[in-house]
């Protein structure tokens, strides 16, 4: 055992991890999965990368609208891009607790952005913007904050023969624009929200449409039947909108944010997953007591 | 050479495809492709296995909807269950020739057909069809009935790195019932066109509404990018819908039915795709030359 995951402390969430997945791969055990039904789903932020003081992508649609700003100045003096340059708190506040009209305009304006760009040109924006933007505390790429504990948990996964899927309400192509390089992840494996492309004129250009539901909550196991045909065995969040995928789960683990010091503390989004976590025996991982190594 | 593509007689296509196949796994060669971009992606009805006299899907369908009669009988009365049961000629041509009016009155029938079904309940009765039905002209199962010679292409571009995905119009829950056993295609790699599940009291349950486009003509390319990030690098079909799923791959590869002895003798449907694949230097199948051993 001592060779899995080296950057998590002994204890009950690492033992029971991987008692769980050498149980999976052996026939004679109570605990066997088919070899198919190995899914493993994962969120993205603040499962695998840090989420604080905001999710990644949030920077990256924000400086697209203020772009759009310097190219238009007469849109300063409409919403979204009023609230956002002017920085509203009343707009902020709103975008941040989901007040539906809020984010209504928002998504339309964020649609309406990059109508017409090709997946190229959209993956090339993510990369750039990967490159030079920092996370306001620790000062570095974002790509620098991805958790090895749970690169771990893909390499003792994958040894054992499951595949891993990364399944988020964030952007799928902002995902896939880095998940390979980044979390060893084939961009097939990566679910999220999405824009429409049509194929016109011999080539895919964005639309300003979302396909099917944004995949929070009950999204979650939609997203992974309709891409997998299957629910995930063994699943991992850190939100209430991870709490559906986690319930279909044999497996489940919740990422506790109790690392002020290394990382952050905090509960807000994740109140009522620590409850039923701690009611149903998931398995609880705790950032300060659990990992020895978060980065 | 020799050891792969045995049921494929020797010939321009199987050197073709074998060399093009070599080529992408060799670093030192002009046609090497990554890793990550081996994606080869097939039609299934009449590219994977027999669709005449009906695609697979379509007696399925029907049955499903005399049954609805049979618990209903006031449902004769009304289109589309009326054309099904009289055997109306006019319907029947309307759905052949895919007349929108028909196709969306059936569609819609199909689709309230199995609102609420749980994906298990839905397999189940795939299977269920799939083990008693028969195929009219061979007195054989569906399943015994996929082509050979493509099976052992798809073992030629695994031994090569490549992912296959399988892409058809047809349902793809229908297809994901028996991928797995008879395609050696996981769930996970078949794209078809699907109707929408919910997430609701622990469970999912179906919907009747369709996610996205049916995955058809730019449909093919468009469903490709979405489950996949990435379009084909090689693609195999036998129709003109699959024409745009061929235009973006390097490889193009056209499955012609011209065996009335083994197979089937047509081009209904196929025009467009034989003109453009002579015209554009795309592989060309035939199945009388080409193919030692079709079952």
């Amino acid at each position: 055992m001592a060779e899995w995951l080296a950057s998590w402390v002994g204890g009950a969430a690492k033992e029971g991890i991987v008692s769980f997945v050498e149980s999976s791969a052996d026939q004679g055990s109570e605990g066997f999965v088919p070899v198919a039904d190995r899914v493993a789903a994962f969120d993205n932020d603040g499962t695998l990368w840090v989420e604080q003081p905001s999710p990644v992508q949030a920077p990256f649609l924000l400086e697209k609208l203020v772009a759009e700003v310097r190219e238009n100045p007469s849109l300063a003096e409409i919403d979204p891009f009023k609230g956002i340059v002017t920085r509203d708190p009343v707009f902020l506040d709103g975008l941040a607790r989901q007040v539906p009209e809020v984010v209504l305009s928002f998504l339309e304006a964020v649609g309406a952005a990059w109508e017409g760009t090709t997946p190229a040109e959209y993956e090339a924006e993510v990369l750039a913007f990967l490159e030079e933007s920092r996370n306001e505390r620790f000062g570095v790429a974002h790509t620098a904050l991805v958790y090895r504990p749970m690169l771990e948990l893909f390499e003792l996964l994958r040894a054992h023969e499951w595949r891993v899927f990364v399944c988020s309400g964030g952007g799928r192509d902002f995902m896939r624009a880095y998940s390979e390089k980044v979390l060893g992840v084939a961009k097939e494996n990566v679910i999220g929200s999405a824009p429409e492309y049509v194929f016109r004129d011999g080539q895919l250009v964005r639309e300003n449409a979302m396909r099917g539901n944004v995949a929070l909550g009950p999204g979650k196991p939609e997203h992974l039947h309709a891409r997998t045909g299957r629910l995930p065995r063994f699943a991992a969040g850190n939100g209430d909108v991870d709490i559906e995928m986690l319930e279909v789960a044999d497996f489940a683990v919740v990422i506790v944010h109790d690392d002020e010091d290394r990382e952050f503390s905090y509960a807000a989004g994740a109140e009522a997953i620590l409850d039923k976590g701690t009611q149903k025996g998931w398995t609880m991982v705790s950032m300060s007591e659990d990992w020895s190594t978060i980065f």
